[in-house]
């Protein structure tokens, strides 16, 4: 049986699966990252864990093709080193070569966005489609664009890094160094920075109450009292919603993919937001005529990260 | 000998070709369009000159394998026809479907700028490149995507319509209805409106003195000027280049392509303008650290549509 090992590394655990040959996870298990560790340290545990995750599967590590690590940051397609990686540390680190050696397999590193993209499409909502886009609607805005059950890489290994298109020059300081990046619009963070502004403008506005001290303020209390029909959280939802959809009328008019997969944290707000979009969305077209890309809620959740990661190998097979 | 006819139709006349296999043009004439006739008389004539043009170059009609045509316009990748192409005034015409019948042969129709983009990564500047993204810098700006020598279609065949991509939220109004497209800040279009303005300001500047009535002026005047040193000019041209290195940025971050074609009226501009974004693009790119699109003018100049349409068979085969 071809099995495929995918490992999603965060900030506070490591967790791993075996992974069948069409994205379904067998068995999975987790530990600690310990980010306080050394890179040597920590890389060593994530191979101990693959390798309990493979025995108490009840397979052999024979069986597995290859080995995936979701990240969340970048590694260099000209080095072959994680280049950065903000949430653990590390900068120029050997991960792929450390993991090949401690393992003996193939290993393929990519991060997080395009990970979950490749799940989608191979065990999400995005499995039937040719072309898809994987947004983020998180911290910030990541992307992950998904061709035939491949990651599209660019030629420079920064394709899909579609948070930071410029859609209002001159606009809000990104901390890229640039002004006006889709993410500094439609991230959660927008949203908070949404909810700040209204809280400052009205001291005792539902939003006000409902968070009471400003540095709890979260996405999910303005989507909340969105939802619960508040007229200043209703605004800013509608205003997150045009920009939302600004951005997606981009990426069709310059990729025209498919399907549109949302996730990230925001995403959360399920229906309410999707339903959002779908409706504003053709507002924004160049050409409304013509068919566009659907857009759905991503399926797989927190295992995304081990499908994804663990199918790496399997799109290059 | 296997062989392509490529057709290259604009508002005056109709070019065409026979093409080798590799794109280079074998012979090639030429006969008015005649727009002011029924669609059927246009292409009995397209139909004429393709087999003109065989019979000239000294091969058969049994050496061609397919016949492609670049239009000002768009063909519906559903119903086969050709939506919409306004300087010809045609609107769903079956031009492949009369065509095919006409000639016998596989019939491929496509815009004129993917057909560009196509010719120039068979025979031209990006023949060596996996990836490009040509950009039309003319009376509006258009865009072809090409991978491995393939024309990008898109899911709903409306990829690479970058230049409506949207970079200042409520910007200046577009034809297409929506506001801040790139193509109402990076056009030939743009250069002009921002001419006037400056001309409206100054009615004694350089630029007016040059182009005498308002109405005379085009972006070269604006260009030209702006390459003599003209201060006024220098400034307009200094926006212009900002304004598409952020496009250009922007394709980076989604696409990452390995090379940016630049063609058009505006390209004409030479290397003044490559020198200006090469110069400028760095400062927009949200990691300058890692390496991006080389940007290059156009090679093909009035043949890239001849060649370009006579490899869409090509790519297919």
């Amino acid at each position: 049986m071809k099995l495929y090992l995918g490992i999603d590394v965060g900030g506070t655990s490591a967790k791993a699966g075996v992974v069948d040959s069409e994205g379904k996870i067998l068995y999975k298990s987790s530990c600690p990252t310990g980010i306080e560790r050394a890179f040597e340290a920590i890389v060593a545990d994530m191979a101990d864990l693959c390798k309990r995750v493979v025995q108490e599967s009840g397979h052999s590590m024979e069986e597995i093709q290859s080995v995936g690590v979701g990240i969340p940051g970048e590694q260099s397609p000209e080095t072959g080193l994680v280049a950065l990686c903000n949430n653990l540390g590390w900068h120029d680190v050997p991960l792929m070569g450390t993991l090949k050696k401690l393992l003996g397999k193939p290993v393929y590193v990519d991060n997080d966005a395009n990970v979950a993209a490749l799940a989608e499409s191979w065990a999400g909502v995005s499995r039937d489609v040719k072309s898809s886009v994987l947004v983020t609607l998180g911290t910030g805005v990541g992307g992950g664009i998904v061709f035939n059950r491949s990651v599209y890489p660019g030629a420079h290994g920064v394709g899909g890094e579609i948070g930071h298109m410029v859609v209002v020059v001159d606009g809000e300081p990104c901390n890229c160094g640039q002004r006006g990046c889709w993410e500094k619009y439609s991230s959660a963070t927008a949203l908070i920075r949404m909810g700040r502004e209204c809280i400052q403008k009205k001291p005792d506005c539902p939003l006000a109450q409902a968070v009471k001290d400003v540095s709890n303020l979260n996405a999910k209390a303005v989507l909340d009292l969105a939802k619960q029909g508040d007229p200043d959280c209703l605004e800013i939802f509608h205003t997150y919603v045009r920009f939302v959809c600004i951005g997606l009328s981009n990426l069709i008019s310059i990729l025209d993919p498919d399907m549109f997969v949302l996730g990230g944290g925001v995403s959360y707000a399920g229906e309410f937001l999707l339903n959002a979009i779908r409706a504003e969305l053709p507002k924004y077209l160049y050409c409304p005529a013509i068919p566009h890309a659907r857009v759905e809620l991503a399926t797989l959740g927190n295992d995304a990260g081990i499908i994804g990661a663990a199918m790496l190998g399997r799109e290059d097979a």
